[in-house]
Protein backbone atom coordinates (compact mmCIF):
# COMPACT_ATOMS: atom_id res chain seq x y z
CA UNK A 1 0.00 0.00 0.00
CA UNK A 2 2.75 2.03 -0.76
CA UNK A 3 2.60 4.59 -3.42
CA UNK A 4 3.90 3.89 -6.78
CA UNK A 5 7.14 5.55 -7.86
CA UNK A 6 7.61 7.33 -4.53
CA UNK A 7 6.70 10.61 -2.99
CA UNK A 8 6.23 13.72 -3.74
CA UNK A 9 4.99 16.83 -2.00
CA UNK A 10 1.63 18.45 -2.96
CA UNK A 11 0.03 14.56 -2.68
CA UNK A 12 -0.04 14.56 0.93
CA UNK A 13 1.81 12.13 3.41
CA UNK A 14 0.60 9.02 1.81
CA UNK A 15 1.21 6.07 3.97
CA UNK A 16 2.59 7.36 7.15
CA UNK A 17 4.69 4.72 9.68
CA UNK A 18 5.21 6.47 13.18
CA UNK A 19 8.03 4.94 15.10
CA UNK A 20 6.87 5.27 18.97
CA UNK A 21 3.00 5.31 20.05
CA UNK A 22 4.23 7.69 23.23
CA UNK A 23 2.52 10.78 23.47
CA UNK A 24 4.18 12.96 20.25
CA UNK A 25 3.30 9.92 17.87
CA UNK A 26 0.07 9.51 19.14
CA UNK A 27 -0.68 13.31 19.03
CA UNK A 28 0.61 13.45 15.42
CA UNK A 29 -1.25 9.95 14.76
CA UNK A 30 -4.34 11.41 16.34
CA UNK A 31 -3.94 14.49 13.71
CA UNK A 32 -3.13 13.01 10.77
CA UNK A 33 -5.96 10.33 10.77
CA UNK A 34 -8.53 12.74 11.55
CA UNK A 35 -7.07 14.83 8.38
CA UNK A 36 -8.06 11.55 6.67
CA UNK A 37 -7.78 10.47 2.77
CA UNK A 38 -8.82 14.09 1.43
CA UNK A 39 -5.54 15.44 2.96
CA UNK A 40 -3.53 12.79 1.00
CA UNK A 41 -3.30 10.53 4.33
CA UNK A 42 -4.17 7.21 2.78
CA UNK A 43 -3.46 4.67 6.29
CA UNK A 44 -1.42 5.27 9.49
CA UNK A 45 0.37 3.02 11.30
CA UNK A 46 2.23 2.87 14.77
CA UNK A 47 4.87 0.60 16.22
CA UNK A 48 5.72 0.78 19.70
CA UNK A 49 8.28 -1.38 21.65
CA UNK A 50 6.06 -1.94 24.01
CA UNK A 51 2.68 -4.01 21.96
CA UNK A 52 0.33 -2.69 25.01
CA UNK A 53 1.52 1.44 24.15
CA UNK A 54 1.28 1.21 20.78
CA UNK A 55 -2.54 -0.60 21.44
CA UNK A 56 -3.34 2.26 23.45
CA UNK A 57 -2.14 5.05 20.83
CA UNK A 58 -4.19 2.40 18.21
CA UNK A 59 -7.46 2.53 20.56
CA UNK A 60 -7.18 6.16 21.14
CA UNK A 61 -7.57 6.60 16.95
CA UNK A 62 -3.68 7.45 16.28
CA UNK A 63 -3.22 4.95 13.56
CA UNK A 64 -5.13 2.29 11.18
CA UNK A 65 -2.92 -0.73 12.51
CA UNK A 66 -0.02 -1.27 14.48
CA UNK A 67 3.44 -3.07 13.39
CA UNK A 68 4.65 -5.78 15.20
CA UNK A 69 8.46 -5.05 13.89
CA UNK A 70 9.96 -1.49 13.39
CA UNK A 71 11.49 -2.22 10.17
CA UNK A 72 7.65 -3.37 8.38
CA UNK A 73 7.33 0.18 8.62
CA UNK A 74 10.47 1.01 6.42
CA UNK A 75 8.56 1.10 2.76
CA UNK A 76 6.28 4.17 3.90
CA UNK A 77 5.80 7.11 2.12
CA UNK A 78 6.10 8.98 5.19
CA UNK A 79 8.33 7.81 8.28
CA UNK A 80 7.57 9.61 11.64
CA UNK A 81 10.48 8.78 14.26
CA UNK A 82 8.60 10.02 17.84
CA UNK A 83 10.93 8.65 19.93
CA UNK A 84 13.51 9.85 22.50
CA UNK A 85 16.58 11.16 20.66
CA UNK A 86 18.80 8.57 21.83
CA UNK A 87 16.41 5.66 20.19
CA UNK A 88 16.21 8.10 17.15
CA UNK A 89 19.90 7.63 17.31
CA UNK A 90 19.76 4.37 17.43
CA UNK A 91 16.76 3.90 14.68
CA UNK A 92 19.03 5.50 12.60
CA UNK A 93 21.94 3.48 13.29
CA UNK A 94 20.62 0.52 12.66
CA UNK A 95 17.95 1.51 10.07
CA UNK A 96 19.12 4.52 8.20
CA UNK A 97 20.28 2.77 5.39
CA UNK A 98 17.04 0.42 4.63
CA UNK A 99 14.56 3.42 4.20
CA UNK A 100 13.13 2.72 0.93
CA UNK A 101 14.11 5.48 -1.81
CA UNK A 102 11.80 8.53 -2.30
CA UNK A 103 10.42 8.22 0.84
CA UNK A 104 10.01 11.16 3.61
CA UNK A 105 11.85 10.91 6.77
CA UNK A 106 11.31 13.24 10.02
CA UNK A 107 11.71 12.45 13.51
CA UNK A 108 10.44 14.63 16.28
CA UNK A 109 12.82 14.51 18.49
CA UNK A 110 13.83 17.63 20.95
CA UNK A 111 17.85 18.05 20.11
CA UNK A 112 18.53 18.49 16.41
CA UNK A 113 22.20 18.38 16.08
CA UNK A 114 23.04 15.47 16.86
CA UNK A 115 20.26 14.01 14.68
CA UNK A 116 20.56 15.75 11.69
CA UNK A 117 24.35 14.71 11.65
CA UNK A 118 23.26 10.93 11.99
CA UNK A 119 20.53 11.66 9.35
CA UNK A 120 23.81 12.79 6.78
CA UNK A 121 25.82 10.11 7.69
CA UNK A 122 23.17 6.91 8.06
CA UNK A 123 20.37 7.85 5.16
CA UNK A 124 21.03 7.82 1.76
CA UNK A 125 20.60 11.30 0.15
CA UNK A 126 17.43 9.10 -2.17
CA UNK A 127 15.60 9.42 0.81
CA UNK A 128 14.36 12.99 2.00
CA UNK A 129 15.53 13.20 5.21
CA UNK A 130 14.79 16.25 7.69
CA UNK A 131 14.96 16.96 11.58
CA UNK A 132 11.49 17.76 13.11
CA UNK A 133 10.15 19.58 16.34
CA UNK A 134 6.71 20.15 16.92
CA UNK A 135 7.12 22.61 19.86
CA UNK A 136 3.30 21.35 21.53
CA UNK A 137 2.70 18.75 24.05
CA UNK A 138 2.24 17.89 27.79
CA UNK A 139 3.69 16.70 30.44
CA UNK A 140 1.90 13.58 30.88
CA UNK A 141 3.62 11.03 29.32
CA UNK A 142 2.33 8.08 27.09
CA UNK A 143 -0.38 7.86 24.49
CA UNK A 144 -2.70 9.32 26.97
CA UNK A 145 -1.39 12.18 27.30
CA UNK A 146 -1.59 12.94 23.77
CA UNK A 147 -3.41 15.95 22.98
CA UNK A 148 -3.53 16.72 18.73
CA UNK A 149 -5.57 20.39 19.93
CA UNK A 150 -2.26 21.30 20.98
CA UNK A 151 -0.79 21.27 17.34
CA UNK A 152 -3.23 23.49 15.72
CA UNK A 153 -1.53 26.84 15.43
CA UNK A 154 1.66 25.94 17.40
CA UNK A 155 5.51 25.91 16.28
CA UNK A 156 6.72 22.95 14.07
CA UNK A 157 10.12 23.34 13.66
CA UNK A 158 11.98 21.64 10.12
CA UNK A 159 16.02 21.31 10.44
CA UNK A 160 17.14 20.71 7.00
CA UNK A 161 19.64 17.77 6.52
CA UNK A 162 20.98 18.98 2.98
CA UNK A 163 20.59 20.83 0.34
CA UNK A 164 16.79 19.06 -0.55
CA UNK A 165 13.90 21.23 -1.25
CA UNK A 166 11.69 18.04 -1.76
CA UNK A 167 12.28 17.42 1.97
CA UNK A 168 11.77 21.10 3.04
CA UNK A 169 8.42 20.80 0.91
CA UNK A 170 6.83 17.71 2.29
CA UNK A 171 7.72 18.61 6.01
CA UNK A 172 5.64 22.06 5.44
CA UNK A 173 3.03 19.65 3.57
CA UNK A 174 2.80 16.88 6.79
CA UNK A 175 2.74 20.15 9.10
CA UNK A 176 0.25 21.92 7.09
CA UNK A 177 -2.03 18.72 7.38
CA UNK A 178 -1.96 18.88 11.43
CA UNK A 179 -2.65 22.44 11.39
CA UNK A 180 0.72 23.46 13.11
CA UNK A 181 2.91 26.11 11.48
CA UNK A 182 6.42 25.35 9.82
CA UNK A 183 9.34 27.00 11.33
CA UNK A 184 12.41 26.17 9.61
CA UNK A 185 15.89 26.89 11.34
CA UNK A 186 19.10 25.20 11.37
CA UNK A 187 20.13 23.14 13.88
CA UNK A 188 22.19 24.95 15.95
CA UNK A 189 19.87 27.64 16.49
CA UNK A 190 17.13 25.21 17.14
CA UNK A 191 19.35 24.18 19.78
CA UNK A 192 20.55 26.50 21.42
CA UNK A 193 17.19 27.93 21.76
CA UNK A 194 15.23 25.12 23.08
CA UNK A 195 17.86 24.66 25.58
CA UNK A 196 16.94 27.47 27.03
CA UNK A 197 13.01 28.02 26.41
CA UNK A 198 12.13 23.98 26.97
CA UNK A 199 15.65 21.89 28.12
CA UNK A 200 16.62 24.68 30.91
CA UNK A 201 12.82 24.62 32.46
CA UNK A 202 12.59 20.62 32.82
CA UNK A 203 15.75 20.75 34.18
CA UNK A 204 14.74 23.35 36.66
CA UNK A 205 11.42 21.61 37.50
CA UNK A 206 13.27 18.64 38.60
CA UNK A 207 16.03 20.77 40.29
CA UNK A 208 12.98 22.52 42.19
CA UNK A 209 11.22 19.24 42.94
CA UNK A 210 14.76 18.37 44.36
CA UNK A 211 15.05 21.41 46.70
CA UNK A 212 11.46 20.98 48.16
CA UNK A 213 11.66 16.95 48.44
CA UNK A 214 15.27 17.40 50.73
CA UNK A 215 13.70 20.11 52.61
CA UNK A 216 10.25 17.70 53.51
CA UNK A 217 13.34 14.89 54.21
CA UNK A 218 15.24 16.79 56.44
CA UNK A 219 11.86 18.11 58.31
CA UNK A 220 12.79 21.69 58.13
CA UNK A 221 9.95 22.04 55.48
CA UNK A 222 6.10 20.65 55.64
CA UNK A 223 4.59 19.28 52.61
CA UNK A 224 0.77 20.40 54.41
CA UNK A 225 1.78 23.44 52.59
CA UNK A 226 2.17 22.55 49.25
CA UNK A 227 0.69 25.08 46.55
CA UNK A 228 -1.06 25.50 43.14
CA UNK A 229 2.07 27.41 42.42
CA UNK A 230 4.26 24.45 43.53
CA UNK A 231 2.88 21.91 41.44
CA UNK A 232 2.81 24.51 38.32
CA UNK A 233 6.47 24.89 38.88
CA UNK A 234 7.72 21.40 39.16
CA UNK A 235 5.17 19.97 36.50
CA UNK A 236 7.72 19.79 33.86
CA UNK A 237 9.15 17.14 36.25
CA UNK A 238 6.36 14.92 35.80
CA UNK A 239 7.62 14.17 32.12
CA UNK A 240 8.77 10.98 30.60
CA UNK A 241 12.53 10.45 32.24
CA UNK A 242 13.88 8.86 28.86
CA UNK A 243 12.52 11.78 26.59
CA UNK A 244 14.38 14.51 29.16
CA UNK A 245 17.73 12.49 29.93
CA UNK A 246 17.40 12.16 25.95
CA UNK A 247 17.56 15.68 24.91
CA UNK A 248 19.74 16.67 28.09
CA UNK A 249 22.10 14.01 26.94
CA UNK A 250 21.96 15.05 23.14
CA UNK A 251 22.29 19.07 23.99
CA UNK A 252 24.51 18.87 26.60
CA UNK A 253 26.77 21.86 25.45
CA UNK A 254 24.35 24.11 25.20
CA UNK A 255 22.34 22.94 28.17
CA UNK A 256 25.17 23.37 30.71
CA UNK A 257 25.59 27.10 29.00
CA UNK A 258 22.28 27.33 29.80
CA UNK A 259 22.83 26.48 33.43
CA UNK A 260 25.52 28.43 33.82
CA UNK A 261 22.99 32.02 32.34
CA UNK A 262 20.65 30.97 34.99
CA UNK A 263 22.90 30.47 37.97
CA UNK A 264 24.28 34.21 36.89
CA UNK A 265 20.48 34.89 36.42
CA UNK A 266 19.35 34.29 40.24
CA UNK A 267 22.41 35.60 41.64
CA UNK A 268 21.97 38.25 39.93
CA UNK A 269 18.25 38.54 41.24
CA UNK A 270 19.04 37.43 44.37
CA UNK A 271 21.35 40.69 45.15
CA UNK A 272 18.84 42.89 44.09
CA UNK A 273 17.10 41.06 47.16
CA UNK A 274 19.32 43.95 49.60
CA UNK A 275 18.08 46.90 47.41
CA UNK A 276 14.63 46.73 48.96
CA UNK A 277 11.24 45.28 48.05
CA UNK A 278 10.55 48.43 46.19
CA UNK A 279 13.61 48.58 43.60
CA UNK A 280 12.93 44.95 43.26
CA UNK A 281 9.97 45.31 42.21
CA UNK A 282 10.86 47.71 39.13
CA UNK A 283 13.40 44.90 38.45
CA UNK A 284 11.17 42.18 38.61
CA UNK A 285 8.70 44.16 36.23
CA UNK A 286 11.40 44.45 33.91
CA UNK A 287 11.33 40.70 33.46
CA UNK A 288 7.65 40.44 33.65
CA UNK A 289 7.23 43.09 30.68
CA UNK A 290 9.59 40.92 28.43
CA UNK A 291 7.62 37.82 29.06
CA UNK A 292 4.17 39.04 28.10
CA UNK A 293 5.82 39.87 24.98
CA UNK A 294 8.96 37.50 24.44
CA UNK A 295 9.90 38.41 20.59
CA UNK B 1 -22.75 47.96 62.61
CA UNK B 2 -19.69 46.78 64.87
CA UNK B 3 -20.72 43.14 66.84
CA UNK B 4 -21.58 44.91 70.87
CA UNK B 5 -18.94 43.81 73.12
CA UNK B 6 -16.28 42.75 70.24
CA UNK B 7 -15.94 39.23 69.01
CA UNK B 8 -16.19 35.33 69.75
CA UNK B 9 -15.04 32.48 67.54
CA UNK B 10 -18.56 30.54 67.14
CA UNK B 11 -20.14 33.48 65.40
CA UNK B 12 -18.92 33.30 62.41
CA UNK B 13 -16.63 36.47 60.96
CA UNK B 14 -19.34 39.34 61.69
CA UNK B 15 -18.96 42.54 59.83
CA UNK B 16 -15.12 42.20 57.86
CA UNK B 17 -12.99 45.00 56.73
CA UNK B 18 -10.35 43.65 53.75
CA UNK B 19 -7.71 45.59 53.22
CA UNK B 20 -6.57 45.38 49.85
CA UNK B 21 -8.86 44.69 46.63
CA UNK B 22 -5.84 42.73 44.56
CA UNK B 23 -6.53 38.86 43.64
CA UNK B 24 -5.96 37.55 47.43
CA UNK B 25 -8.46 40.18 48.53
CA UNK B 26 -10.10 39.70 46.23
CA UNK B 27 -11.02 35.99 46.43
CA UNK B 28 -11.02 35.86 49.94
CA UNK B 29 -14.06 38.77 49.83
CA UNK B 30 -16.01 36.68 46.89
CA UNK B 31 -15.90 33.50 49.32
CA UNK B 32 -16.83 35.56 52.30
CA UNK B 33 -19.82 37.41 50.51
CA UNK B 34 -21.23 34.24 48.91
CA UNK B 35 -20.82 32.40 52.67
CA UNK B 36 -23.01 35.61 53.69
CA UNK B 37 -25.21 35.90 56.94
CA UNK B 38 -26.03 31.97 57.37
CA UNK B 39 -22.27 31.70 58.26
CA UNK B 40 -22.00 34.62 60.26
CA UNK B 41 -20.83 37.66 57.66
CA UNK B 42 -22.57 40.37 58.27
CA UNK B 43 -20.99 42.72 56.39
CA UNK B 44 -17.86 43.09 54.32
CA UNK B 45 -16.29 46.31 52.79
CA UNK B 46 -12.90 46.40 51.05
CA UNK B 47 -10.30 49.12 50.87
CA UNK B 48 -7.94 49.69 48.10
CA UNK B 49 -5.60 52.74 47.93
CA UNK B 50 -6.47 52.61 44.05
CA UNK B 51 -9.82 53.79 44.11
CA UNK B 52 -10.59 51.95 40.76
CA UNK B 53 -9.01 48.78 41.81
CA UNK B 54 -11.81 48.32 44.66
CA UNK B 55 -14.41 49.28 42.59
CA UNK B 56 -13.74 46.48 39.78
CA UNK B 57 -13.19 44.44 43.52
CA UNK B 58 -16.71 45.18 44.27
CA UNK B 59 -18.06 44.75 40.93
CA UNK B 60 -16.98 41.09 40.89
CA UNK B 61 -18.80 41.06 44.26
CA UNK B 62 -16.00 41.13 46.95
CA UNK B 63 -17.66 43.01 49.12
CA UNK B 64 -20.76 45.03 49.86
CA UNK B 65 -19.01 48.50 49.64
CA UNK B 66 -16.10 49.71 49.02
CA UNK B 67 -14.21 52.31 52.11
CA UNK B 68 -12.10 55.81 51.13
CA UNK B 69 -9.62 55.38 53.72
CA UNK B 70 -7.86 52.34 54.86
CA UNK B 71 -9.09 53.79 58.98
CA UNK B 72 -12.32 53.21 58.15
CA UNK B 73 -12.02 49.63 58.68
CA UNK B 74 -10.28 49.62 61.85
CA UNK B 75 -13.75 49.13 63.95
CA UNK B 76 -14.77 45.46 61.87
CA UNK B 77 -14.96 42.73 63.82
CA UNK B 78 -13.03 40.70 61.23
CA UNK B 79 -9.76 42.95 59.29
CA UNK B 80 -7.97 41.12 56.69
CA UNK B 81 -4.78 42.71 55.02
CA UNK B 82 -4.78 41.35 51.92
CA UNK B 83 -2.11 43.89 50.69
CA UNK B 84 1.71 43.28 49.90
CA UNK B 85 4.00 42.29 52.86
CA UNK B 86 6.03 45.43 53.07
CA UNK B 87 2.37 47.08 53.24
CA UNK B 88 1.42 44.76 55.87
CA UNK B 89 4.28 46.13 57.67
CA UNK B 90 3.66 49.13 56.97
CA UNK B 91 -0.31 48.97 57.95
CA UNK B 92 1.01 47.30 61.54
CA UNK B 93 3.37 50.57 62.10
CA UNK B 94 0.34 52.95 61.50
CA UNK B 95 -2.56 51.33 62.21
CA UNK B 96 -1.70 48.17 64.68
CA UNK B 97 -2.36 50.60 68.07
CA UNK B 98 -5.96 51.83 66.56
CA UNK B 99 -7.39 48.60 66.25
CA UNK B 100 -10.84 47.97 67.94
CA UNK B 101 -10.25 46.14 71.33
CA UNK B 102 -12.06 42.25 70.69
CA UNK B 103 -11.14 42.56 66.82
CA UNK B 104 -9.60 39.66 65.18
CA UNK B 105 -6.82 40.65 62.58
CA UNK B 106 -5.44 38.46 59.78
CA UNK B 107 -2.93 38.92 57.29
CA UNK B 108 -2.33 36.83 54.41
CA UNK B 109 0.99 37.43 53.46
CA UNK B 110 3.57 34.83 52.05
CA UNK B 111 6.24 35.78 54.97
CA UNK B 112 5.23 35.16 58.30
CA UNK B 113 8.32 35.66 60.98
CA UNK B 114 8.25 39.66 59.86
CA UNK B 115 5.05 39.71 59.90
CA UNK B 116 3.89 38.13 63.34
CA UNK B 117 7.29 40.02 64.65
CA UNK B 118 5.73 43.43 63.69
CA UNK B 119 1.92 41.92 65.35
CA UNK B 120 3.89 41.18 68.25
CA UNK B 121 5.06 44.78 68.34
CA UNK B 122 2.24 46.89 66.79
CA UNK B 123 -0.86 45.00 67.99
CA UNK B 124 -2.38 45.45 71.49
CA UNK B 125 -2.87 42.02 73.21
CA UNK B 126 -6.71 43.24 73.69
CA UNK B 127 -7.09 42.51 69.44
CA UNK B 128 -6.81 38.73 68.70
CA UNK B 129 -4.03 38.93 65.82
CA UNK B 130 -3.06 36.02 63.89
CA UNK B 131 -1.19 35.42 60.60
CA UNK B 132 -2.35 33.70 57.67
CA UNK B 133 -1.41 32.35 54.29
CA UNK B 134 -4.22 31.18 51.80
CA UNK B 135 -2.13 28.76 49.59
CA UNK B 136 -4.18 29.42 46.25
CA UNK B 137 -4.59 31.89 43.39
CA UNK B 138 -2.95 32.39 39.86
CA UNK B 139 -0.34 34.51 38.52
CA UNK B 140 -3.04 36.64 37.54
CA UNK B 141 -2.47 39.96 39.08
CA UNK B 142 -5.40 42.40 40.30
CA UNK B 143 -9.28 41.64 40.68
CA UNK B 144 -9.83 40.05 37.67
CA UNK B 145 -7.57 36.86 38.87
CA UNK B 146 -9.66 35.91 42.26
CA UNK B 147 -10.88 32.57 41.60
CA UNK B 148 -12.47 31.88 45.16
CA UNK B 149 -13.34 28.30 43.73
CA UNK B 150 -9.77 27.74 44.51
CA UNK B 151 -9.83 28.11 47.94
CA UNK B 152 -12.26 25.68 48.52
CA UNK B 153 -9.67 22.53 49.69
CA UNK B 154 -6.55 24.55 49.45
CA UNK B 155 -4.40 24.98 52.79
CA UNK B 156 -4.38 28.33 54.39
CA UNK B 157 -1.54 28.34 57.06
CA UNK B 158 -2.64 30.03 60.03
CA UNK B 159 0.47 30.92 62.36
CA UNK B 160 0.05 31.99 65.87
CA UNK B 161 1.37 35.68 66.93
CA UNK B 162 0.98 34.81 71.12
CA UNK B 163 -0.51 32.24 72.89
CA UNK B 164 -4.04 33.44 72.02
CA UNK B 165 -6.39 30.22 71.75
CA UNK B 166 -9.29 32.60 70.86
CA UNK B 167 -7.45 33.93 67.82
CA UNK B 168 -6.55 30.40 66.65
CA UNK B 169 -10.36 29.66 66.82
CA UNK B 170 -11.43 32.46 64.73
CA UNK B 171 -8.92 31.57 62.32
CA UNK B 172 -10.34 28.42 61.87
CA UNK B 173 -13.26 29.37 61.38
CA UNK B 174 -12.76 32.40 58.63
CA UNK B 175 -10.99 29.53 57.14
CA UNK B 176 -14.03 26.89 57.43
CA UNK B 177 -16.09 29.87 56.44
CA UNK B 178 -14.20 29.76 52.38
CA UNK B 179 -13.51 25.73 52.06
CA UNK B 180 -10.32 25.93 53.02
CA UNK B 181 -8.28 23.89 55.19
CA UNK B 182 -6.36 25.44 57.95
CA UNK B 183 -2.57 24.42 58.80
CA UNK B 184 -1.37 25.70 62.29
CA UNK B 185 2.06 26.22 61.90
CA UNK B 186 4.96 28.15 63.02
CA UNK B 187 5.98 31.20 61.32
CA UNK B 188 9.61 29.91 60.81
CA UNK B 189 8.34 26.72 59.66
CA UNK B 190 6.00 28.45 57.82
CA UNK B 191 8.67 30.74 56.12
CA UNK B 192 11.58 27.94 55.87
CA UNK B 193 8.41 25.80 53.69
CA UNK B 194 7.46 28.75 51.35
CA UNK B 195 10.68 29.67 50.35
CA UNK B 196 11.01 26.20 48.66
CA UNK B 197 7.62 25.60 47.35
CA UNK B 198 7.03 29.06 46.30
CA UNK B 199 9.17 32.22 47.08
CA UNK B 200 12.16 30.08 44.88
CA UNK B 201 9.54 28.76 41.98
CA UNK B 202 9.19 32.86 41.37
CA UNK B 203 12.47 33.60 41.12
CA UNK B 204 13.37 30.89 39.37
CA UNK B 205 10.53 31.78 36.41
CA UNK B 206 11.71 35.27 36.49
CA UNK B 207 15.32 34.02 36.39
CA UNK B 208 14.87 31.31 33.20
CA UNK B 209 12.42 34.03 31.46
CA UNK B 210 15.56 36.20 31.93
CA UNK B 211 17.45 34.00 30.37
CA UNK B 212 15.40 33.45 27.80
CA UNK B 213 14.81 37.00 26.80
CA UNK B 214 18.57 37.58 26.85
CA UNK B 215 19.16 34.49 24.19
CA UNK B 216 16.47 36.40 21.62
CA UNK B 217 18.06 39.88 22.15
CA UNK B 218 21.79 38.49 21.52
CA UNK B 219 20.37 36.69 18.61
CA UNK B 220 21.36 33.33 19.67
CA UNK B 221 17.88 32.10 20.27
CA UNK B 222 14.74 32.59 17.89
CA UNK B 223 11.28 33.77 20.27
CA UNK B 224 9.87 31.80 17.15
CA UNK B 225 10.52 28.48 18.70
CA UNK B 226 8.53 29.53 22.28
CA UNK B 227 6.43 26.52 23.56
CA UNK B 228 3.89 25.65 26.01
CA UNK B 229 6.18 24.43 28.07
CA UNK B 230 7.97 27.53 28.44
CA UNK B 231 4.94 29.64 28.51
CA UNK B 232 4.28 27.24 31.52
CA UNK B 233 7.78 27.23 33.30
CA UNK B 234 7.47 31.05 33.03
CA UNK B 235 4.16 31.81 34.51
CA UNK B 236 5.37 32.90 37.85
CA UNK B 237 6.74 35.52 36.32
CA UNK B 238 3.65 37.28 35.38
CA UNK B 239 2.64 37.70 38.93
CA UNK B 240 2.45 41.04 40.73
CA UNK B 241 5.87 42.24 41.00
CA UNK B 242 5.46 44.50 44.17
CA UNK B 243 3.91 41.14 45.80
CA UNK B 244 7.00 39.21 44.73
CA UNK B 245 9.50 41.80 45.65
CA UNK B 246 7.76 41.91 49.08
CA UNK B 247 7.82 38.43 50.06
CA UNK B 248 11.27 38.11 48.66
CA UNK B 249 12.82 40.94 50.84
CA UNK B 250 10.91 39.59 53.88
CA UNK B 251 12.27 36.24 53.67
CA UNK B 252 15.60 36.90 52.13
CA UNK B 253 17.45 34.65 54.65
CA UNK B 254 15.37 31.39 53.54
CA UNK B 255 15.25 32.55 49.79
CA UNK B 256 18.98 32.56 49.50
CA UNK B 257 19.44 29.34 51.44
CA UNK B 258 16.68 27.54 48.82
CA UNK B 259 18.98 29.29 45.35
CA UNK B 260 22.11 28.05 47.02
CA UNK B 261 20.35 24.53 47.16
CA UNK B 262 18.70 25.02 43.96
CA UNK B 263 22.00 25.82 42.35
CA UNK B 264 23.54 22.77 43.93
CA UNK B 265 20.78 20.35 42.78
CA UNK B 266 21.49 21.83 39.54
CA UNK B 267 24.90 21.54 39.59
CA UNK B 268 24.57 17.32 40.54
CA UNK B 269 22.12 17.06 37.58
CA UNK B 270 24.32 18.68 34.79
CA UNK B 271 26.93 16.30 36.23
CA UNK B 272 25.17 13.33 35.80
CA UNK B 273 24.21 14.31 32.23
CA UNK B 274 27.80 13.10 31.86
CA UNK B 275 26.81 9.32 32.87
CA UNK B 276 24.89 8.92 29.63
CA UNK B 277 20.82 8.43 28.63
CA UNK B 278 20.24 5.75 30.69
CA UNK B 279 21.42 6.28 34.14
CA UNK B 280 20.14 10.65 33.72
CA UNK B 281 17.11 9.02 33.25
CA UNK B 282 17.31 6.48 35.90
CA UNK B 283 17.98 9.64 38.18
CA UNK B 284 15.09 11.85 36.93
CA UNK B 285 12.72 8.82 37.44
CA UNK B 286 14.08 9.28 41.07
CA UNK B 287 12.60 13.00 41.10
CA UNK B 288 9.76 11.93 39.53
CA UNK B 289 8.29 9.59 41.57
CA UNK B 290 8.71 12.02 44.64
CA UNK B 291 7.05 14.85 42.53
CA UNK B 292 3.91 12.44 42.29
CA UNK B 293 3.72 11.61 46.17
CA UNK B 294 5.94 15.24 47.62
CA UNK B 295 4.55 13.40 51.61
Amino acid sequence: MTTEGGFAAGRGPGQVSIVGAGQVGTMLGMALVSAGPEAGVTEVTVFDREPSVAAVSLERGAAHRTLQRVDEGLEADTIVLAIPVQAILSFLEEYGGRIRPGSFLIDTGSAKVAVVQAMQRRVPRTVHALGGHPMAGTEVPGPGGATPELCRGAPFALVPVRDDPAAIAQGRELVGTIGAVPVEVDAETHDRTVARTSHLPHLVAYAVAGVAREAFARGVAVPSLVSTGFVGATRLAASDPRMVAGFLWANAGEVRRSVAELTGALAELTAAIDDGPERLAGALAGVRAQVRDPA
